[in-house]
């Protein structure tokens, strides 16, 4: 089924007050929108961050993925940074899937990541602690970060 | 430092690419606006689900918690259903922290915790992986996520 259906009929199960949770087909579809993804666009100018997105994602997908070329960083004059990097790609690049990673909120509120289609929906995502908390490399949070995000839908990353 | 300030000076930053994460000045504040909170509004009407954020939270707090009385069904139709209840209990009700839970993006996204203050701002968070890949009950997924959202920006909770 493609997508606008199975988020339509999940729309109106909602509006039914019949709706109980994700259905294993919509589970489906996010899987084969980001595994059959031909262009992915990570939403950074930093090489380092991109090539942390770019090894991960290269492991479970055949795209071309590829680096945003502008700066993101007015992003962080928004209420979700990692929500409105993203948006940048999207709104900006011809991409099929975007890669996003930056702060979830206000200024000490730590880490998000998301994945996101080409019209902005937010497909999985995960955080991380505040950098004050965890203390680890910015690389090691990225990966992590992915890798849970992928997991939670269901696509598991060889190591 | 009010809020306010913090934001301000974080912006400033951001603009003139001096900008390297999240300061334990912002941390502490974040800490004190949920520890300090007078008033918390779980952006709920299940009774199963408010029991479980209000046992977590009464730990930490010493605010009255209260439950949301309207239906917030019409989250789920939105782009970020566990955002979009969050903002339903903040214009709706006179919280000064609201706690909501709820999908992340599309169906099949899985769920999303976040905290916020009486403005809407994002504090902090946490996600769990869509239910059909974890099989927990839903009341431990709302505890694990409520438990790691505090953690996440410095505030143990004890067992
Ligand atoms: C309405 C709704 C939905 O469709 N999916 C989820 C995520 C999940 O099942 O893991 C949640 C939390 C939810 O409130
Ligand atoms: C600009 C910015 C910021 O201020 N804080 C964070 C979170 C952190 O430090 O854990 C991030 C990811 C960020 O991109």
């Amino acid at each position: 089924m493609v997508l606008e259906k199975l988020i339509s009929n999940a729309y109106a199960e909602s509006l039914k007050n019949m709706r109980f949770g994700d259905k294993s087909e919509e589970l489906s579809e996010i899987q084969s929108i980001i595994l059959n993804s031909k262009r992915i666009v990570v939403a950074t100018n930093n090489e380092k961050k991109f090539k942390v997105v770019f090894d991960i994602i290269s492991k479970v997908c055949n795209a071309e993925v590829l680096m945003l070329g502008i700066s993101t960083n007015s992003a962080d004059l928004t209420r979700m940074p990692a929500l409105s990097k993203g948006l940048i790609a999207v709104d900006s690049t011809d991409a099929d899937v975007v890669i996003s990673r930056g702060r979830l909120g206000i200024p000490g509120s730590g880490s998000l990541l998301l994945i996101m289609d080409k019209k902005g929906r937010i497909l999985t995502g995960a955080m991380s602690s505040s950098s004050l908390i965890h203390k680890n490399r910015i690389e090691d949070s990225i990966n992590l970060e992915l890798t849970i995000a992928l997991e939670r839908i269901g696509i598991l990353v060889k190591k």
